[in-house]
């Protein structure tokens, strides 16, 4: 029996690689399961045994816990860590960017980039309302990020590296950013804090 | 000066409900400011100030602190109560519905209600995507309380406040709990655990 942490996930995934950052920069040992939603691997009796709502990433103990949703992964594991700073309310303001990124940026600037990248789609012929949105999501955190190195607080926290994923990838959406420069140097400094390749 | 808590919302919206039945439930003193997104009051320069995102619920306190997302404001009001208890993995537990909730539920159960209660469409035209989606967080909600008293750990929590402020609306919505026993026996407690007449 392989005693560490499993992360079941897919690395073309956002959601999946903010994990798979997480646990790379913290340190966690843990081993990668690779899994095909195309292929069903989602819906499986064994898998929804796991997880119910049959969505990845997923992360299973040896013990046998297993813990859904990427953002609530991404907090529990850097807990006690710099990635979450102690203070209640600066983790309240963290928080609130984990909720807004899985309401108001995901499902816009990750679903325009899965239809062009894996649907095919040209860019003029994306959803207008995931345009519309997308852009708009994109808009304030430029407005944001335009008088601060980071998100909330001093330092790169999981605030940072929640809504790193999909953002760096926006432009595969059709997004553009050179008009967004304080996006795109936070997004710099976001790379340089994991160690991703720019 | 009103030295209290300010929530702004509207109590028509499941997700600022949420908050004033945390506020009440833990006895905070607030202030409840009705705000009217009809007539674009989540748009003026002043609100806009607060939250960049024009969104409601939004908490500000006397000394300028402001926080946006239900969410984020239950689980900081809710710190250090039995509504989110101490161990780090129940939290962590306890965080995964309320990213499942925001993502998996409310985009469906609460915008169908949405359709019928303020666009006046009949039941027959919901968008077939929310129906079916919503018909889907409600099974798995069945399917979860079936052996449980609580979504999570021994008591009621906030998991079980942020669902509810939809769920016991689904019906406005157009769904159906009467087969889901497990989910009206769930809503029943945690009326009776907030003291709402069901």
């Amino acid at each position: 029996m392989n005693a560490q942490m499993r992360i079941y996930g897919d690395l073309r995934s956002g959601n999946c690689l903010k994990v798979k950052y997480a646990a790379d920069l913290l340190g966690v040992p843990h081993e990668w399961i690779a899994v095909d939603i195309a292929a069903g691997e989602t819906r499986t009796p064994s898998f929804l045994a796991m997880n119910p709502a049959g969505q990845i990433p997923l992360v299973a103990w040896p013990d046998g816990r297993v813990l859904a949703q990427s953002n609530a992964i991404l907090r529990y594991l850097a807990r006690g860590t710099t990635l979450l700073p102690a203070d209640p309310f600066l983790q309240a303001k963290i928080d609130a960017w984990l909720f807004w990124a899985q309401y108001s940026h995901e499902p816009y600037v990750a679903v325009a980039r899965f239809e062009m990248v894996y649907l095919g789609k040209p860019k003029a012929e994306r959803d207008p309302r995931l345009v519309t949105r997308g852009e708009a999501a994109l808009d304030l955190m430029e407005a944001h990020l335009a008088s601060r190195l980071w998100l909330e607080g001093g330092g790169f926290t999981i605030a940072d590296l929640a809504l790193l994923a999909y953002t760096r990838l926006a432009p595969e959406g059709g997004f553009d950013l050179s008009p967004r420069p304080a996006l795109r140097a936070w997004i710099a400094r976001c790379e340089q804090a994991i160690g991703l390749e720019s």
